[in-house]
């Protein structure tokens, strides 16, 4: 077992594992270097390329937890549909219907992702663990509905409210469709998986409990692996979370995180919840934001060292080694 | 008495009294004939556009108050800053330093959002009550230090991280500035003021408490009008937010206005919280929603109808006239 896999079954460990979300990323000059030559999508699509990504952060950092470089729109391409980046995932917006009428994911199509994680899991180190992903399907929806980002997502917030028939039908394909993603991964290496559900947190407090934790606990249920479930901004329904059924769940910056433990119930695991602007500042004040955060749960096992969000491209590597060093030197 | 002065009073009323935020704007095709004639700024700066602006949402759907026609960065104008918009707000990003060092704002610079106000008490029945408002001292600080709307506002969370004496200093000029402009719009003849801090909700709960609250009292504090403060996304921190020391708080919509409101205190008014995106489906979902809401705080004088955020510019007219319609014959 590892650290992390000890920390998401809840079983005391030497000290806390650190993963960072986007860590393999901009904010990496090795990163940018393979990028400057390989496109996005491209290096999605080439397992040499993405495993190497993958494990750039591990080798400058020594992170606990390998996350597999992808996006959560790469499953969609084996789904039919295309998508491009600007920097954020652009497609023509579809309609409930054609959304519920896509083809179910064909796994061929998805392939490099799978070897990715095979090479990913035969190079990091054993007390590395190698995780995979994927979108929850509200957050897909609200991509496909709205073709884009967007503020608030209204176009997913009408739908939600209008309850029809194709509302249901269109989740249901997408959850179908990254519960096959999922195991997919697990299959081919990924010794964990996190939901990402980042639009949530748009959503009132009862259609989550309605449909949208619902939908991540279809797609997250009878895998073969632990799961995190990730929905930034929801800590307004963190009371009835745990119904997604995941092994863990991550915290975003906004509360302590041991209140959100509380709501969330004490047979979880947590994760994060360090605020990413922290790492914009300095690598003392990122010491004490790591002290002050692994005191909130002291004496808990289950406790993975995050961010509360993805790490931004301006942050200083010095301030990401503080980070590190600072989990490894405490217990 | 109003209505409206009467819930925010926590006095009974022969029913709740309704406004919507944004009411003066996009949606209406009234309002889109004007401002193909006059660009944003130029018909905030012309009080009898403006004014003609305010009312028109009141006489198309009776609205019980009349929110100014103007934006939250206006008064920034009479600091020195320039602003554009594109549609949202741009300008040259500044230092905490140099927001510290603005002028204080001249309330000659602005005086056409008095003779606005003066006009629009003018020209409103008796009943209807005139709301006024600014922008809070860190959302205004927010726009400053990026220089334009940001999805996550990781300068403004690294700049409240840093606690540093020029962000106090950034914050105290704000705080001053806003609460004399609002001194002027009560005197011009405001109401009601409302304060709108749209990015506090990125915060972190305890920099709420420390940073972010108290500026907001200071901006607030004694004004001779009733006071509304409204943080959408702040749901993480209801429990501290009567700390602002307002008359009433807007509540966005995603947790039940009731459990907010239960959270916030008894000694306060509520005002919300509809999804604007229910507005987007039709009359009868819209009154069978409005039902909903009325009946969370039945029995309790204080409840101002409104919805969580601003109304989206697709809404259909005659879902806004069964809102109306649907707060009008409740009781």
């Amino acid at each position: 077992m590892t650290r992390l896999l000890d920390t998401l079954a809840l079983r005391p460990t030497d000290r806390r594992p650190i993963w960072v979300m986007r860590q393999a990323g901009r904010y990496l000059p090795e990163y940018l270097e393979l990028r400057s030559r390989h496109a996005f999508q491209d290096a999605i699509r080439d397992p040499k390329v993405a495993s190497e990504i993958t494990l750039q952060p591990i080798r400058r950092f020594g992170f606990d937890g390998a996350v597999i470089f992808a996006d959560i729109m790469t499953p969609l391409e084996a789904m039919g549909v295309d998508v491009t980046f600007d920097p954020g995932p652009r497609l023509t917006p579809m309609s409930l219907a054609e959304i519920a009428d896509l083809p179910d994911l064909d796994p061929d199509r998805i392939a490099h992702v799978a070897e990715t994680l095979r090479l990913v899991r035969r190079e990091v180190p054993e007390d590395v663990t190698v995780i995979g992903f994927a979108g929850a399907p509200t957050t897909l929806l609200a991509y496909l509905l709205e073709g884009s980002g967007s503020k608030e997502y209204l176009v997913l917030r009408r739908a939600m409210h209008e309850e029809t028939p194709e509302l249901e039908a269109a989740i249901a394909k997408l959850a179908t469709s990254m519960h096959a993603y999922l195991g997919m991964q697990i299959e081919a290496g990924a010794q964990v998986v996190q939901l990402f559900d980042s639009w949530a947190g748009t959503l009132p407090r009862s259609i989550l409990e309605e449909r949208v934790f619902p939908a991540a606990r279809d797609t997250l249920s009878d895998l073969e692996a632990p799961t995190i479930y990730f929905a930034p901004g929801a800590g307004h329904a963190l009371g009835s979370m745990r119904d997604v059924g995941a092994s863990g769940y991550g915290v975003d910056w906004r509360i302590p995180i041991d209140e959100a433990w509380d709501q969330l119930g004490p047979a979880v695991a947590v994760q994060g919840n360090l605020d990413p602007a922290v790492l914009l500042t300095s690598p003392d004040r990122v010491h004490a934001a790591v002290r002050a955060l692994i005191e909130r749960t002291a004496g808990r096992p289950g406790h993975i060292v995050n961010l509360g969000h993805g790490i931004d491209r301006r942050t200083p590597l010095e301030n990401v080694a503080a980070l590190v060093a600072a989990v490894k030197e405490s217990s």
